[in-house]
């Protein structure tokens, strides 16, 4: 187990400055995670690198968007470490079990006792906007585009949006 | 009162795959939200669902921005249940009553003494960026498009949005 | 030191509706921000203001974005006495000093014993994207558009990235 944060590169630094002009391609598609556990950090760095890597527009916007209420989205770092620290605080700052409605069949027909869940997922947030630059997603060294499953495992759709300029 | 939470469900479901290419559209609106309660979740998403519906755009972005710093957008499930848990959980992890600054007419000159509603909307955020596909938004069978309000009754701006392709 | 919050004046008001088509211009650029203390606010509205009228597109987006995992974005009042309620709020809900792994050399080769600020970041969010309407950023009376620094003193790269109709 690393004690090491995995590192973001592209293959060329962001340009302190770009413009472009012109008509612009939208390109959607859904893709699916699978998860193992119930409370799990996905890093989906590489896949949405390669992803906008492959429809070649140079500048412009990705858009992620977890198709689900218990599935966020963030950026941290990638720490074997750190994702401990994730998910104990998450743990620690909505407890799994106390006196949910949500998890009452007197008022919830919901069978998955995921009030956690929604709570969780609702300061994690469910979708990300990230800049598209020289042809590449703009990140940091330290940064990494992670899911949070939050009630799995399950298989998890994500919905990816590039609108930009080729 | 409903012991199940709302449905979304489009004309069509999303398409796997989508690409478009030209000029785009931008279209811009102010909508207006009147609340009753001092904190309260109000459902957008029929009221986004249409207004996106009435533009056309095949493909594209939904930007809604609320024009307020105490009241938020977010997305989760709209269960009465599950609403009253979260606002529960707002009123625990943010005291409305602690020993603010903001509060304190030596440190202030804000009347409404809501620092809490201040530091909620911290937590949960001012916008949401949304995808269009198909002409319609996307989004998943249990997420609805949130308000929340944190310093009510007022009547919100909002401000929406819409950039794509016809 | 101020009792009042800082103001956001646009030249002109947000019209009720506006609609453009046409091709677009992106633009993007790197700024720096230089922070002063381990966790600071710093209001960045102005500077984001200048930018987009330096542009003189009429309708679209403008995405800010943290090149870094410790340094996030979010809209809220400049008062000093509310800054100092959200200081005080980012400590008492994420400790500074609770047994973190990513803190602990056993486990990490980090050393700047910064799981706080990593955990901070993920509540607070690392970009936001807000509209263009009218050549100007669209923004409440009392938003503005902040930068939390939550493991400084640092240089801080923000990567703004404008994509409208002009």
């Amino acid at each position: 187990m690393s004690k090491s944060s995995t590192v973001t590169v592209r293959e060329k630094p962001v340009e302190r400055v770009r413009t472009v002009s012109g008509g612009v391609t939208i390109h959607s598609e859904t893709i699916v995670i699978d998860t193992d556990q119930r409370v799990e950090l996905v890093d989906l760095t590489n896949t949405i690198m390669e992803l906008v890597k492959r429809f070649k527009l140079s500048e412009g916007l990705i858009s992620i968007w977890s198709m689900h209420t218990t599935c966020t989205l963030l950026i941290n770092e990638f720490q074997t470490a750190l994702l401990t620290d994730i998910k104990r605080f998450l743990e620690q700052m909505v407890a799994r079990d106390a006196d949910y409605m949500h998890n009452d069949p007197q008022h919830s027909d919901c069978d998955r006792q995921n009030a956690d869940s929604h709570l969780r997922a609702m300061l994690l947030g469910h979708s990300l906007s990230l800049q598209i630059s020289g042809g590449e997603v703009v990140l940091g060294q330290w940064q990494r585009i992670l899911m949070a499953e939050l009630d799995g495992p399950r298989a998890r759709s994500l919905r990816v949006q590039i609108i930009g300029i080729g």
